[in-house]
């Protein structure tokens, strides 16, 4: 059973893509097991190498793990309550920030956002190579999470995520446990990538 | 001297990384050899298959080759100077458009870009997988792209990229070929990750 879980919540690809990209998928049942420091900290190095605009770097990450119960309950309660529900079990909370303008003059940084969401797919890769999961958050209050991380100005709350190892989808309530089984859906590739000018499909190879 | 080159190249990480994301970056220097399309293809399917908030995959990419000469002419053309003098010799050029409101309900998408970064992300350590570098710019004209690619109303150009196999830092003009050589660097993961709160560092291992 697990295996075919697992294997249905693959990506199913019209091409053969890296199994690290195929395998990722954004659980909401996580294991109660930890995440042990040395390898949250790989996540973050990961983070760390992605490329942004100007080198700027405009990411920062403030985490609490559930044996920090005052941080990560301050965590958690930014979520909306859909999100709670389930992402009160998984051992890690993240918030993602951007820092809004360049460091070197002060102007806005256009692609603050932007890479801040390269690097967080940059921690998603390594957290799938250490077998971890990642479940990123739109869902959570923005205000809350700058109070409840003391967020200075000139940087945003962007998103939150959820991380741990793979738990079991009957542990989650019934409505959950469907979208967890329900399989993956994507656009055709030919309506998201297009050859020499929008709307001209890419020539076979 | 390739592979003492290379080996500068990957990034020095405070922690170990998988080799996909170490050996990433983003060179100036590109080698003629075109890319098939077959190995195109798999590049996008691995963007396809990016996480976004509802799933609204709000990516959309144009891409140009050099054999076709028109339309790789006109996205060179869309990006400044600094960068068009490399960048005319890479074999692929991409064009990287956020859909900037949610196609459920009409109203706008936060994280668009955001989830761009992250779909262009998965696209490059693709391309990793595939001996293959991409070289991101924000150094060109949004308004020359929407023209140069007719992108539609409610999508907005974000990001350009070079895409290819890697040259030799020798073929590029003196002062480009010292910034090819030069060490890769980041702030410290000091300074972008933090414990339950703002400015509190990660605890040791």
């Amino acid at each position: 059973m697990e295996s075919d879980f697992l294997a249905r919540k693959q990506a199913q690809t019209e091409q053969e893509i890296h199994p690290l990209l195929r395998r990722r998928w954004s659980p909401r049942a996580f294991a109660s097991r930890p995440v042990d420091r040395a390898t949250l900290r790989r996540l973050f190095e990961a983070a760390r190498w992605a490329p942004s605009s100007r080198n700027e770097q405009p990411w920062r990450f403030v985490l609490a793990t559930q044996d920090a119960a005052e941080a990560f309950a301050r965590l958690l309660d930014c979520l909306v309550e859909g999100n709670r529900r389930w992402a009160h079990r998984a051992p890690v909370l993240l918030l993602g920030c951007a820092k809004t303008v360049f460091t070197h003059n002060g102007r806005p940084n256009r692609h603050a956002w932007y890479d801040l969401g390269q690097a967080m797919a940059h921690l998603t890769v390594q957290a799938t190579a250490e077998e971890l999961y990642v479940h990123q958050m739109a869902g959570f209050s923005p205000e809350k999470a700058r109070e409840a991380a003391r967020v200075p100005e000139g940087y945003e709350p962007v998103v939150m995520a959820a991380i741990g190892y793979l738990g079991r989808p009957e542990e989650l309530p019934e409505r959950l446990r469907e979208q967890e089984l329900a399989p993956r859906s994507r656009i055709p590739l030919a309506e998201m990538v297009y050859f020499g000018q929008w709307g001209r499909p890419l020539p076979p190879p």
